[in-house]
Parts: structure tokens; sequence; C-alpha cells
């Protein structure tokens, strides 16, 4: 029999406020009108990119705690992620504020990770308010997971451009703004892709699994959401999922979009799409919860995925992982 | 007004099962004795370390169900880390097994994090049984964070050795066992620390911030444990943590100690002691749960602490913050 992995939350837990910023390149993308903040320049400022993202992940929690008029002694925890070797942005991030603090690592699927474990913690009255925050950035992943940007390598026709953006929500107990209704945290799936350069295709298997659960576990169909939206598996993996979804008696309509496929204009020259923890984070920290606040969607299904690789693990052979978190958030 | 940053819980999750493997040199150390298995070597017969290290943690957790007298399939969830870029041997090991999968990453506090975050899922009842899991080993980690181990660095004074192993233990609702009465999530703190091998000094702040919040939200003092432990704070670092707590009013006695401290024998050429996440994981999942189930300990505050940082952090100059998460046992 397979294993219920779906919460149901009793007390509704809050999104009081949510909050986006992101790179130029970013701003002139498609969710571009939305974001809080809109970078002049990827340097943000600082000396390095690192620094800048850091300095990313600081603005949008300084942003959020503001827009949802607490203090920063008021929330209890931050929980969040990057994409970064021992997620130093959003340590650094939480050392500006002294939060307490649970670093959580997702890869991409960090941002729901983050909201699943921090709206469960919600819900059980363990807390009043969370603060979950994530971003990654381009030129810091760039440099980290494939090449140096100065060497100008060429990009394959299934690759993806790592957003850079950071997005924030803080979770209560009580106050206005939608709900969280249930949470799915996902298995880790590897379906054999073994080309890094080709992340749909290697996390569409986690997304399908976790959708599949969801699906059972509530016992809802596609149509009941207004939007249910992946992460950043790009056009192809966003295919592939519509595909397996098919071959399981699920058709995923209009209704069904995938944060890094709608990210960036046609000409903006992304290939697959947008990707990296940013992804997702700014697009439901703008676009998705505005859209609730002027009433037009009433139930979204928001489930990243994340490929839980390293370069270790690449130069060593093994292929990718996924995973896919899943929540609820209805109005 | 200080946070209150301890969660009390009602509802007892208990500790049902654990289990710890280790390296040779780990073997021979203060609690060889204590380990389920001591590895021949370092290679556990795996081409690579960073594979060795997913072995064991594999091993850990096939242990762990087996010792629970679980199934695999009975397992809600995996909660754990490690301390390799982009936790690989976590998420790994969570592929092996198929589980649902919270990755987090607290550095050498990984696992208290993944079992402070367990034990709420459990007390709240969103979850029957969890899996936690952390590990370390000494070879992967000289050559992610500091040298080749084929140049034979010196090592400074102040140094302490990662420990090559891997715990883990099965958090449920029900069962035998001690049980987690509270847990406290740590804030980042920075006391401006930045020398990369004085990681004692580094963390101690965090430690002290964590235990005074503890002590003063539940209300306890030291004489009420029959042991404090700290993770791998190493011989310096624990002197500096009585220092600071003297300062503080409190006096650290006899029933302090740190697993670093205590890990290895003093032939054994570890300078300030053990450390990394297998550290104080393999020394609560051998010696401590066994001295609650031969009836010698009633009430331990288990409290590892870890470095929050990164080589790319310190090659741009960062000093290094700490975090420490501590977690109550009781009989």
């Amino acid at each position: 029999m397979e294993r219920e992995q779906t919460i149901i939350l009793k007390n509704k837990p809050k999104i009081v406020g949510f909050y986006a910023i992101a790179g130029p390149k970013e701003g002139k993308g498609n969710f571009g009108p939305y974001f809080d903040y809109v970078m002049k320049n990827d340097h943000f400022g600082e000396d390095t990119f690192e620094k800048a993202e850091r300095k990313m992940m600081e603005t949008a929690l300084s942003g959020v705690i503001e827009k949802s008029k607490l203090t920063a002694k008021e929330i209890d925890l931050m929980i969040g992620g990057d994409l970064l070797n021992q997620i130093i942005s959003s340590s650094y991030a939480a050392r500006a504020f002294e939060f307490p603090f649970i670093g959580v690592y997702g890869a991409c699927s960090t941002m729901a990770e983050s909201m699943a474990v921090g709206s469960v913690l919600i819900d059980g009255g363990y807390c009043k308010h969370i603060v979950c925050c994530t971003g990654s950035h381009f030129s810091t992943a760039e440099r980290q997971y494939r090449f140096p940007l100065e060497l100008g390598n060429q990009r394959p026709p299934t690759s993806q451009w790592t957003v850079t953006g950071a997005g924030a929500c803080v979770l209560s107990k009580e106050g206005d703004g939608p709900h969280i209704s249930s949470v799915t945290f996902g298995k880790v799936v590897d379906w054999g892709i073994g080309d890094v350069n080709d992340m749909g295709a290697a996390m569409a298997p986690a997304a399908r699994d976790t959708m599949l659960n969801h699906f059972k576990n509530t016992n809802t169909k596609p149509e009941d959401y207004d939007l249910i939206v992946t992460g950043d598996l790009g056009k192809l993996g966003a295919e592939i999922l519509v595909d397996l979804m098919e071959e399981e008696g699920y058709k995923l309509g209009v209704n069904y979009g995938d944060c890094g496929q709608m990210y960036f204009k046609y000409n903006q020259n992304t290939l697959c799409g947008g990707s990296g923890a940013g992804c997702s984070a700014t697009v439901l920290n703008s676009y998705i919860l505005k859209k609730f606040k002027e009433g037009q969607y009433k139930k979204v299904l928001f489930m990243p995925t994340g490929a839980l690789l390293s370069t270790t693990s690449s130069q060593q052979g093994d292929t990718v992982p996924g995973v896919c978190h899943a929540i609820v958030i209805e109005a």
C-alpha cells in the first residue's frame, strides 16, 4: 500500500505577508511588474555575487517583516535555504536578524519545503510567526555548479537559466491572508537521468510522484484548482510531467503551469526557461499571492521540484534524484 | 524582551530505536564499545569516500529501522542532512529507501535539528514514525573543506578531527523508549571568530545563547540534568562555554561534557578532539541512549552546535556564525 504523505492542516496557518526581489533580467520577464523590488544590476552594491545573493535575502526578510506589520523580534523562527554550498546565503541572512533558524535544503523545492515545515509548526501551535525565505543568483550558481562566467560556455538546448531573486513570506497563526490547507513532503525519486543539463527530465518523475500522492490523499483532481504550478521543470520538464500524468489518467489543462517555463519572455534567450530556488519563490511571493489578494485565485497547488545532486555526485557518475514538496494555498 | 525559543512537547514523542556506525579510528576511541557497527576501513567497500559516507548513512537507516521493528514503508518521513555540498549523502540515502524527505542543514548541529523538527511533527500528530539521520566522514570533509589528504598538511593545535560515522534514530508516537520533552531552535550567533581552525571558539557563543534561553524558558539549572552535552565544541570550545556560562551565573559541573572532547583517547592525536555531524550523532545514538536503557540517565540536555560557514564565505573574508539546537530527552 502506498504511504499517505499528505498532512491536512486543521488550523489554517495564514500567509500574512510576502515579498519578492529580483534581478534586472528577471524584472524584464513576465513577472517583472509584480516584484516588490527590481535590482539595477546583479552586484546589488556588493563586492561579490555571493554577498549580493545574501543581501537579496536580507532585503526580502526585512521587506516581508515590514509588510506583515511585525518586527524581527516578533518572528519566532526563520526557515530557509538556498543553492550555495552549506546554504551560506540563508545562514548569514539569519545572522543579520539573529533569528532562531532551521536551515533546510531541497534545492529548487526549498520554498515549499520551508513553508511546509513552517505551516505545520504554526498549525500545531508551536510558533506564532515564522518567516520562510529562499533565493538564488545566476552568477553564483553558474560558477559553483558549472563554469566561470568568463569562459562563455555554450548552453545546451535543454538547459535553464538560474533566476536571480529571493522570495519570503510570513506564516502566522492569525491575521489576514490566504491559508495553507495541506502539505505533502515528497519522496526522493530517481529515474536514472544523468544529464546535468536536463534537470526538467530529472525532476519530472518526482513531481509526478508527489502529485499522484496528493490527488489520491486529498481526493481531488486537476480541475479542483485554479492553478497547479510546479517550480522549475522548464519547458521540457513540464511537457514530460503532462505526459506522465496523462499516463496515470490525469489531464493537466490550462490551469497547469511551471514557474520556470513562464518566467522569461521568448526573446530573453533562456532556452528551457528559469530555474533555481529563487524561481518559484519569487513567482509565489509576487504574482500568485497578489492574485489571491485580488480574488482571482481561491485554491492553488504549489509544488516546486528540486534536483538533489552536487558537482561531486555528478563527477562520480551518479544520476540525478529529484524531490517535490507540495502545499495547497486556499483563500 | 528575549524571545522564548523553547517549545514544550506535551505528547512525549518517543525514541524507539537508535543505531550508530563508525570508522576504525572512532572504534578505538572512548565510545567504540557502544557502536552497533565499526567499519574495518574508511572505504567501506566503495570506490570513493563520498560513496562510503552515503553507505554509512544507508547502513544506519536500515539498522535503525530493523532495531525499531519497523519496515521502511512504515516510516512516514526521513529528516536528515550532512556536511557535503548539497547534502548529497542524506539525499542519496533517502533515495535508496524512497523516503519522503526533509533535507536540513545545520552543520554539526544537524542531529539535534533533525530530531527537533521530527519530534514536533510527531508531537502534533502529523506523523507516526520519523527517522532522523546524519553523518560525516573524515576524508570527505578534509578534501571538501580543507586540503587533499595527500598533501599531509600540518594541523594547528585548535583543530579538531572530523568523525567518520553516522547515527540514526526513529521517533514514534507510541512505543518504548525515552521521550523528547522540549526542543529549542537556536539563533545564528556570530562573535567575530574568523579562524576556520578554531571552530570551538566560533560555536561556543551559540551554545551559550541556546543554553541560557533554554534554562530560562524551562526554569531549570545545570544540576537538574544527569548530563548536559554539547556536540563538538572540542576541548577549547567546551572550556570557553564553561567560562561564558559562569559569567552568566551558571556553573557547569561534572555533568557537563562535549562529545568532541570525549570522543577520542589521549594518544589518538586529534588535538582538540572530534567534530563533524557524525560526532554527536554517533555518541547520542550509542552511548547516551544505551545509558537511558540501563536506567543511568533520566534527563539529558543534548545540544550540538554547528558552524555555518563554507569555503566560499571564508575566502571572501566572512567570520564564522554558529548555531546550537537543543533537545531534552527524558526517561
